[in-house]
């Protein structure tokens, strides 16, 4: 299977300065058909063969314009009562171009396989769109959502587009995992090292940055540049689950991406594993640009490190040799921050082991609707 | 795997009276995880594992309130400047209870499985919620998928919930077919007659009753309840496919559901197959209970059979024989209406043979954007 790259479908084209509802059905359905293989739409349904011993793996997100993005395109007033995704109002700030809606809504999605140990085979895109969404925008959806397919080689396998008054974007990802060794969040065992792969609170930072452009004065165009990319064009880590099999076929891995947060990944994963967890403070993987910077407290920054969400890295327990030798092969793109206990909370520690405040809680971390 | 009964989910307990704003994250998607199998929630991802010699299905729909179902539960105005499913203004009518809002999304997609041949295996179920839904709502939308897919012993394989100021249910759904065997559009061939399941218009008749109770006086209690369901729970028409294999296990099948409508059903299988077809206007699949009515006139009537849509039956092409003896086995459930044939127009005839009317075309079916 092989999906259509955006440069083939340059958007300065007849359909310029048209909106949704200047297309019929038929037309729109073809346009977006364009970013699909051929042989996988136009009927029904898209069929697969799946490939002998391999699980199949299903995940699915949704992501709503003035709740998760912001375009400014809404037929109607809807957003401009709705909360950031952070829970800052973000009244008619459009933060978040079509490409980066495309793409991260297709990170999430494979940010979930990755969790699971899977590689992607493909995606479906069900969409709902006002009258008003001008005909680019759609085509710069797709094409940012075709651009992080195109990493994995991974084509849309079809969906669905309707009207409605605000835009939303369903994705439901499907992929393959040998059988019987997909990761899961309820197999940590006391003794797990747990390991983070990138850093954390960098897609918060940028956030704050596209929001708040005052913010972060003191930070280079470069960092500010890394920060804002980190927030728009998150990478799944599809890279890690081949390596850790590579390292040990067998071995019973728990993981989960930090999506919701670093605290919440490991939170989730003490639930449904029944154990705790003591993290090192001075081990959190805290972005370097963000290490110097006058701009936040250092409080400030670990609620971020901790609760920012959106990061899109996988939050690992793993089996102590295992664990190092992961951390080994990504150098600077892992770090073990603490290990698994008995004791079923979730602390903060110093390097002597000391725990530091109240314990972590899922209630800290962004409630999707309060 | 088995998906859980709705009788085992009563909604008269201390949630009652509550919104979804009420409940925390964590709280509202245990309460929908009660709906879905044990084994295939919980984690970042479901994991199935396929069946040697089956092909994988995939297909997805959104459906948004005020567009394809009205519960007046909106967080907002929104829906008021919307149209209905049909292009009539509906502001504030609630046409559709939340099971049947669950019920129908989940048969709109099942019917997509059953046009490509296929059995189901399970489907993601995505929501946007306004904060202001009722917990009893979800509950009974989850009831309506569930007592759905009950029929099939298909689960329900996880999913996403998110706010959103519009009600946005997004399925998508997961089936099997054996290799090689699927129902496919660009297959038919001249020569073919073209059959179909069920009765069409009924549908868009009980829509009418719902939403303008003083239409239809003349139909029995018994007439308008069976139109109504028609429309509110419709039933994916999953028992041909095998029906069709047992007659023929490795006959060429063409085939599409008619959830467009008959005309558009007919009209996409002849574009994709590059041919034509005629159907007998004295074959038309027209409910029995509206045949005698003085509610509607015959063209109106012609009109809700052609292009009235949400039938969900299916509108197959096959030899000659495969069709007879389908008919056969079906009885009453199925109609040969018609042949394909060279030229590449789709026309109403009468049993000589002689056009009726203008070519059809998709222009006078539902457009979902106009």
């Amino acid at each position: 299977m092989s999906t259509n790259l955006p440069s083939e479908h340059p958007s300065e084209d007849h359909f310029e300065g048209l909106y949704v509802a200047d297309l019929g059905e038929q037309q729109l359905l073809q346009r977006v058909q364009r970013f699909c293989p051929a042989n996988l739409v136009g009927d029904d349904a898209a069929v697969l063969i799946p490939r002998a011993g391999y699980s199949l793996v299903v995940t699915a997100d949704m992501l709503v314009d003035g709740v998760h993005f912001a375009t400014g395109y809404a037929a109607t007033g809807c957003v401009t009562t709705e909360q950031g995704a952070t829970g800052q109002d973000t009244p008619g700030k459009c933060t978040t171009s079509p490409q980066d809606v495309g793409w991260r809504g297709t990170a999430a999605n494979l940010s979930d396989l990755a969790a699971m140990g899977a590689q992607p085979l493909g995606i479906t895109v069900s969409l709902g769109l006002p009258p008003t969404t001008p005909v680019q925008w759609l085509d710069e959806l797709y094409e940012g959502i075709t651009g992080c397919l195109s990493l994995y080689q991974a084509p849309i396998l079809g969906g669905d587009l309707c009207r409605s008054p605000i835009l939303t974007l369903s994705i439901t990802a499907l992929g393959e995992v040998l059988l019987g060794q997909q990761f899961l969040r309820s197999t940590a065992q006391v003794g797990d090292a747990i390991v983070v792969t990138g850093v954390h609170g960098a897609s918060r930072a940028g956030l704050e940055l596209l929001l708040n452009p005052e913010w972060g004065q003191d930070l280079s165009p470069q960092a500010q540049s890394l920060l804002k990319r980190a927030h728009q064009r998150p990478t799944p880590r599809l890279d890690v689950p081949p390596l850790l099999r590579q390292l040990d076929p067998t071995a019973r891995i728990t993981g989960m991406d930090s999506s919701d947060g670093l605290a919440d990944a490991v939170l989730q994963i003490c639930r449904a594993s029944g154990v705790g967890a003591r993290l090192n403070r001075d081990r959190l993987p805290i972005p370097e640009v963000l290490r110097a910077t006058q701009s936040l407290s250092e409080q400030t920054l670990i609620h971020w490190v901790l609760y920012g969400g959106e990061d899109f890295e996988l939050i690992l327990c793993l089996p102590q040799p295992l664990a190092e030798a992961l951390v080994s092969q990504l150098g600077q793109q892992a770090v073990i921050i603490g290990k698994i206990v008995t004791d079923p909370t979730v602390r903060l520690v110093d390097e002597g082991g000391q725990s530091l405040g109240a314990p972590l809680s899922l209630e800290q971390g962004f409630q999707h609707f309060s």
